[in-house]
């Protein structure tokens, strides 16, 4: 029941899909050839099954613990001595701005990396993932002194971070949010009130929490444009920048949640505590939209990363549960039962989660890539397409790959049988840690809302065009002489759904919002399908090519089997989202409250 | 976030759609006219509502407790305090047989009181539940004498069942089973083993609980054809049939499960234990699946009943949460923010559940009411038909309601969003009970086999038939002069579809099991949709009707609104499930059992 990092699989995607060394010119590429990140990704599984893992079921069990009298939050047993491996390794660091301490490195590696803590233990894989959150924020709106001051306590992990947002009375809707500020007069500024769900909020293993904290200043504008981002520490760092005075701030209780119950989920009060202005007044949800939309594409790594750590506990519960014959007479008279393998119901829940797994895995690495892209490229067009390809595509990546990491953790629990439901085994675990990640940073209908009423439109709808464009070309340029024209007609059919999608968006969604909203998340899974059969045809072109040239490895193989399924399994959903988006919201407003 | 019984949904189905005063001349209809049952209903909704919803949180947070000592079982606070209270009040004899105490009243109304008593509490249901379970399999294949004295104390309550079948090495595949019997030469037998995953195994509120158990006597054959069945007391009844002796059997240990808490899922030793055959020798399975087929349906219904207790749910958190603004402008602007009805998705998740509940809540009671009339018509042909329905459909009653019962719970969670995955709300809850009876009684998997393998082909396909005829006969009778042409269309299209997967199966299931095997679950679902979408055009033409005569209840216009989500937004699932199915099994068995 082991973790098993999907070592192999971003060898592949890196070397053979993506050809990531074509890159070798641009900036922290050079450090990233095809050698140097496979011994990277060695060494990030080792340290992911060996360290990491370990600690997750028990930290499921144990949880978190707050102090009633110093309010101080106990981790469980574990937690504190791999976040101490983690830091001394340099892990924090792999993509960090060496210019505050960073190793400089492609965030393509460092997803790879993420997605394998994220699937050795979620709840602890999210103490650092928030910090990265923290860091995207001072980067984007940072003074120079408090880039200098705070990234590179960040980065190496010697502090950590948190994302306050949610109050009990809001969280989608931050306009009607209630904690104050006041300006003290010295630049800083006195924050009053409480927030809830902070992930990470209050531990026992970094000696600095930087809490980001969005707040309303008296007198502000009423709703969204009235929002500023506070910088508030637990200590508030001294002349040295070394943790000072203790902050008028604390957890006042911690959440009993369905599941993630290694990461401290508090209640936070901030009493006059001291913050910091992070950009300008009323004007923190820009800089706070860098850490959502960083937090956003580590929720759809996360719900990857579980998925891909159920697959694995099912696939080795399938093969040691002896248990009936195969249909077509035994698999292994010699045993009193074959294993479950044999049984295609079971094959069939493996293999589309696998199909659904390695799809998105290549998804996420593939919008990894962009996001360097974006950052380093010396050619402007490419900068701003892949900048684009991140807008439009966040949403997709956190919405789709949770909705499937959730129906691969279901499937693997199934997989289990009554085992699946005992606590003996960890299939429950993972669909318990899994749920959340459809929900937080956004529910899956707000991403879709974001799709189809922020992400398409913007710019004249340019990033949605040049990605169809993409898509178009690649069919154009393979179809002629592919050696894997399945893959390439199943592209074709499924981009035609969703440019058929989208006219019908732009027809019906621009005079009826409702009616957009009503059929954005079946709109926004047939995206998903559309990027990942995208990926699937150029993983399918790669392993065949590797296979025509003569290779022996069997993953190439695998790889190609794997696709059928998802070709034959997965794809014809596209059409059921389209049928369904294309109902409207007539039925779906027709109803009175009191009819609900 | 109380639970609010379906009393009115129940009253249309009985009063209008199934018209069952019709069968005022059958055993036991004649107690069942209308406006008896329902007062029977209003009572019963009272009772689930009042007496035992407000112990379903406390026991799953509670859970059982083991003496390791006694080895008794203590179940939540209130549980058996509201056990007694039902049993006081007749509930669980309502549908028994009156020669033994029973009320005689048909089935049908037992399914509505049992889907308020579990949706109130799954994990309270459970034990009268398992109860109904012995008293089908006594009933089936107890002597005079056993049923004289066993079948009283367990319809009136005062003594309890339980099924034993499961085995730490086998679960699904009974023919590995290896709990012994030794015949004692009186009559009686000497059990021993262990058996696993015992609900209610062990409690503290009847004074007897009678173990049916399989087992298998020295010198039987080999595999499924040497089971034996045992009723195996925890006290052995006495000359005057009171509790005696103890026997030696004991709960060895709870199991730590993932929902369910209140209710005990024992580890039963069993050591020489005094045992009592009921039916022939090596012929066990034959009455276990009496009562196997009686639980299948019950956990049908109890994923039923969750999903509608958290729709319940989440339409009050829906209704009090304010958050964001309608995207057609304010529909509340006297409040900081409109309730988050207004949004189009998240009135999808609600009116989909809800059309998928109430569908499948006619489906239930549909079937049961084939249960009654297979016993009780006075046509021979109408209970042969209604015997085949039994048997062909009860598989698709247990997978295809509770797939659906988890969708819905899932939906009412991401309703309530964040607070959805802490444990101060109620839908937690309900996702962590409903998820068990996707598993147990045969995993969803199991059933579809069951469908594909053994109901289609029985006795020449004919249930099948007569219900693809049924059908076939309601379209041709109503399709000229329908006043709801949308729902007969939709019913021919999928029925359509299911007679197309059906002949699929024939062609190529017959020379490879595999492909019926691969593509059994997505047949099941057809079937599912099939049988709903049936069930929809008449409860479609019954509230058309009503509205045509003048009713004012808005209770039927809502109906149709909610019919017409189902033809809008679940009926498209049919043809996706059509093209997987159809992709069969060479795919899936391609793999060998390395590349998994």
């Amino acid at each position: 029941m082991a973790y098993v990092a999907p070592v192999r699989d971003y060898q592949f995607l890196f070397e053979n899909v993506f050809k990531t060394d074509q890159y070798s010119n641009l900036k922290g590429f050079a450090d990233a050839d095809a050698g140097t990140v496979a011994a990277i990704l060695e060494e990030a599984a080792k340290f992911a099954e060996e360290v990491v893992h370990p600690i997750n079921i028990t930290g499921d069990k144990e949880g978190c613990t707050l102090d009633p009298i110093t309010h101080e939050v106990t981790a469980p047993k574990g937690y504190k001595e791999a976040y101490k491996a983690l830091t001394e390794a340099g892990w924090t660091a792999l993509s960090g701005d060496p210019q505050y301490g960073g190793q400089g490195l492609p965030h393509f590696v460092n997803t790879a990396f993420s997605e394998m803590l994220s699937g050795a233990s979620s709840a602890f894989g999210m103490y650092p993932g928030l910090t990265e959150g923290a860091i995207s924020a001072l980067t984007a709106g940072g003074t120079q002194a408090q880039k200098d001051l705070y990234l590179p306590k960040l980065i190496s992990g010697e502090w950590s971070g948190t994302m306050n947002l949610t109050e009990p009375h809001c969280g989608t809707d931050l306009g009607l949010l209630r904690t104050k500020a006041v300006p003290n007069g010295d630049g800083s500024y006195k924050i009053t009130g409480q927030k809830i769900w902070i992930s990470a909020g209050e531990h026992d293993f970094t000696s600095n929490i930087c809490h980001l904290v969005l707040a309303r200043l008296e007198g502000a504008p009423a709703g969204v444009k009235g929002i500023s981002l506070f910088l508030v520490p637990k200590f508030i760092p001294d002349a040295d920048g070394n943790p000072g005075e203790r902050n008028s701030l604390q957890c006042a209780g911690l959440e009993h949640k369905m599941g993630i119950h290694g990461n401290s989920t508090c209640v936070m009060m901030y009493d006059e505590a001291k913050g910091f202005l992070l950009g300008a007044e009323n004007e923190g949800l820009k800089i706070m939209f860098y850490m959502m939309n960083n937090a956003r594409f580590g929720v759809g790594l996360q719900g990857l990363a579980i998925g891909h750590a159920a697959l694995v506990a099912a696939n080795q519960f399938a093969k040691d549960r002896l248990q009936g014959r195969a249909l077509t007479g035994p698999k292994s008279p010699e045993l009193p039962a074959d294993s479950i393998l044999v049984h295609p119901d079971v094959r069939r829940m493996l293999l589309e989660s696998r199909a659904l797994i390695e799809g998105g895995r290549a998804f996420l690495a593939w919008v990894s890539l962009q996001a360097d892209l974006a950052h380093v490229s010396e050619d402007e067009k490419e900068r701003e397409k892949a900048s684009d390809y991140m807008g439009l595509l966040t949403p997709v990546i956190k919405a789709y790959l949770t909705d499937k990491g959730l129906k691969v953790t279901q499937d693997a629990m199934q997989v289990h049988g009554g085992s699946g439901f005992t606590e003996h085994f960890p299939a429950s675990q993972y669909m318990r840690d899994v749920r959340i990640t459809l929900i937080y940073e956004g529910t899956n209908g707000v991403q879709a809302l974001d799709l189809v009423g922020r992400k398409l439109p913007s710019k004249g709808g340019r990033a949605l065009q040049t990605f169809l464009g993409e898509i178009d070309s690649y069919i154009a340029a393979e179809e002629a002489d592919t050696k894997v024209p399945a893959y390439i007609k199943a592209l074709k059919d499924t981009k035609a759904k969703l440019f058929d999608g989208t006219m019908w968006l732009m027809q019906n969604g621009m005079g009826n919002p409702d009616a957009a909203a009503a059929g954005s998340l079946d709109y926004l899974h047939l995206f998903g399908l559309t990027c990942t059969a995208y990926m699937w045809a150029r993983m399918a072109k790669e392993a065949q090519a590797q296979i025509d040239a003569g290779a022996t490895d069997p993953f190439f193989d695998t790889k190609l089997k794997i696709g059928r399924v998802f070709l034959e399994r997965i794809l014809p959903d596209a059409e059921a989202h389209l049928i369904k988006m294309k109902a409207g919201s007539d039925g779906l407003m027709a109803l009175t409250d009191d009819q609900f």
